[in-house]
């Protein structure tokens, strides 16, 4: 596997007479043929390095070394499911615990985030005897049908809004109703989902739950108001519903100061329900839910057995045990306050600079960058994060947007990010947005600038059709 | 990981403790702990070989060094998404088609038989802009919120049916409406699919797609009879719905004759949907979806993209495309045909011999034997199998039971099954039934035989808990 077996334009072709079409590709104009990574670093099939600033899923870096020989040393004993016993599942679950509050101490092992959010909204409505569903706008939980119904990013696409989902506004301070100006934002926000309770409540439906990831990801690289969650769990305990917190994204350390991101909440709040998966596994396919013993117990009362054929494999569990070794050993959650800290504050300067860059929010290594038109309106600039994205590309840094609007240059690289690459991404962005300094850059005048040359030392060649982008 | 951490009593206390309980173990009273397998061998804590009849999804026997070997190399290479082009999901999407039918050419790759089926019920109802969904009694499609809605095998158990899922009877000719006396089962069946169109357009309501495994496991190891699904396929296809063959537990040359179980049913059959699952990745999380052009085309046309994060990488791909290598290198569909054949042919003497055993029935290695108080009433006889189930592990031989009330021994054992494994099993059930032999067996005869003296070579000691059951 190590040598390519077809040339680029050949690999295009069949995928696109292989693979449904729904299925994209990173710069779809001109997608990028990755042979092999290591670290926070992309190989094309000419050997060219690119630098991942979006790869949260090689949560410790790309084909980390010690990942690869744990999940290799399980296959070689045992790779069978969980309906034998095992010492792995136990193991991992035990280390799990150790990083949330007490009263989540039952596990779930799947093998996906959507598998996760999926069983999570059984385990709510068999806990609760509810159905209605309380969601962010803009949020996406997963691919699945049952979180299509519960995701506005999707929906709103596809076939509209189900009676049974309710959708409460996403607590952005710089977009939102409330923002940085407000006294309590946290407050206010939480008060749009009491006050969408009591609707529903009008209606005679039932909350089952709350669901939001913990750092809405989609929406924008959005971080909560102090408070919000804390509150919002309340009025959806009085309402008899549950709090899950949708982990899949911002778990396992990436905000550095916490191991999940629901933890900036403060201690006095707790979900009921998190659900993890992307970083879990490094890239294997692996996922859970945690939960309290009152819920697992509901779930068990119903009598009918939960199995998943692949979810919690001793080889799973292995990849699963490895990679918190891995965060532990190499000290990652620091590296993540390190760099991402520096990263913030580079992109800081920038937003000084560059009037186009609105804003710059984030925590750890999950940070965000938003592009805008001007800073009075606010008015998103989609084309220009878009050419952003493409001129970064050019300089061999591989990133993307996000946000309603994907005006959101969004940050969440493998956790092995360094300062230096900190520092390369931050003066290309300079730099390209330098091209228009001085006035409200436009498309046209942003296009085609010269190569960087401080930054073509990695480019051992120009593939003929990014010459020709 | 090699060595046991915790004794066999702590790992039960702690699995107890931290996963949730709905997660059942095999032999609940006294579950097996599974250190090591290898091929068809599964190896206990003490070092205790026990066979495997039913590891359907250690497909071409556990712990394939060519697995293994192909799933490290690419680990340490790349574990990237599809976002970016690689040649193995091309390569391996190209395999799969070989083995389809030339309309089966589009594929989407996931990670679980659930989340194939769920993918499957959405380009049903995506290409047809119908809801409805036909399913066979007793269907099991998976874990999922929208598969429990199509398995009678569970929502029975739960919310119970919804509005827009029509049940057609099991076609089994031994225990159903029409039994193997009718002169044209295939069609009796198939009509009866007619007559729930015609009722369910009577509603007014609209059938986006028939779901059916392509031989019925959880139904009890069903065989369609012949001409059923070509002719379901033409009513439901005049309905303006699609045909979806559920191929997770009977794809990939189980049935030996055929790649498909589906292709069991003649030339002229072919469904507008196959998903699969469970032994494509010989235990690594890999599934898919194959479909046709249009239907592809109708998903994308709704202009939403689908990503699925860990679904078709480039370790699930080499993973599959070296599991295409075993089953063709080790003549693995050949050896289903000689060892499935004569494991039925023992287990039809065993029925000459032992009233208690009903019926034999099965193609390749998809076998099942069931179990009824007496031929002639064909009562399931649950007790008296589970008694079977029971008293083979203590032979060390892993099997288990299916059907509506579990009375059908079950064989989808690892594809390197050998002949002496099936003349084992087949030595063993006949010894355990011959206890009760002359009368119909009652569970109070049939329990606690001596130990079967030629069987008990392999076994080193045996733990206590055994001898206590």
């Amino acid at each position: 596997m190590a040598l390519e077996v077809f040339h680029k334009d050949e690999t295009l072709q069949m995928r696109r007479k292989l693979i449904g079409q729904s299925c994209r590709l990173f710069f779809s104009h001109d997608p990028v043929k990755i042979m092999r990574a290591r670290g926070q670093y992309l190989y094309d099939e000419n050997g060219m390095q690119y630098l991942d600033c979006i790869s949260n899923v090689q949560h410790v870096g790309h084909c980390h070394p010690s990942i690869t020989q744990a999940a290799a040393a399980q296959m070689d004993l045992l790779y069978s499911n969980t309906r034998f016993l095992h010492d792995n599942i136990v193991l991992y679950a035990n280390r799990l615990a150790a990083t949330l509050p007490k009263k989540l101490c039952v596990f779930y092992f799947v093998n996906s985030g959507s598998e996760a959010n999926d069983l999570a909204l059984r385990l709510a409505r068999q806990y609760t005897r509810h159905q209605d569903v309380i969601v962010l706008d803009y949020a996406y939980h997963g691919h699945l049908t049952s979180l299509i119904d519960i995701s506005p990013y999707k929906f709103r696409k596809l076939e509209g809004q189900k009676e049974w989902v309710h959708v409460a506004p996403l607590p952005d301070t710089y977009h939102g109703i409330y923002r940085e100006d407000h006294l309590d934002p946290g407050q206010a926000y939480a008060d749009t989902v009491k006050s969408l309770i009591e609707e529903a409540h009008k209606k005679g439906r039932k909350i089952s739950s709350f669901f939001a990831e913990s750092l809405p990801s989609v929406g924008g690289q959005i971080i909560f108001p102090t408070g919000y969650c804390k509150r919002v769990a309340e009025s959806v305990h009085e309402a008899g519903g549950v709090y899950v917190a949708d982990e899949i994204q911002t778990g396992f350390g990436r905000v550095g100061s916490h191991f999940w991101a629901f933890q900036l909440q403060g201690e006095d709040f707790c979900p009921d329900i998190v659900t993890m998966g992307k970083p879990m596994g490094n890239g294997h396919p692996i996922a859970c839910v945690a939960t309290t013993e009152e819920i697992a117990d509901a779930f068990t009362a119903n009598g009918v057995e939960y199995f998943n054929t692949f979810g919690g494999n001793p080889v799973s569990c292995a990849i699963g045990l490895a990679l918190l070794d891995v965060i532990e050993k190499e000290d990652l959650r620091g590296n993540a306050v390190r760099v991402g800290g520096h990263l913030k504050q580079l992109l800081l300067q920038l937003q000084i600079k560059h009037p186009l860059v609105g804003d710059v929010r984030g925590v750890g290594l999950f940070i965000g960058m938003e592009i805008v038109k001007d800073r009075v309106s606010r008015k998103p600039a989609t084309e220009e994060a878009a050419h952003l994205v493409r001129r970064l590309k050019e300089e061999r840094i591989v990133i993307s947007t996000d946000g309603p609007w994907d005006s959101v240059i969004k940050f969440k690289p493998p956790m092995c990010f360094s300062i230096e690459d900190a520092e390369r991404v931050s003066t290309c962005i300079d730099q390209i947005l330098g091209v228009a300094k001085g006035a409200v850059p436009s498309i046209g005048m942003m296009l085609r600038p010269k190569p960087l040359p401080a930054l073509v030392s990695d480019m051992r060649s120009l593939p003929s059709e990014t010459a020709n982008s």
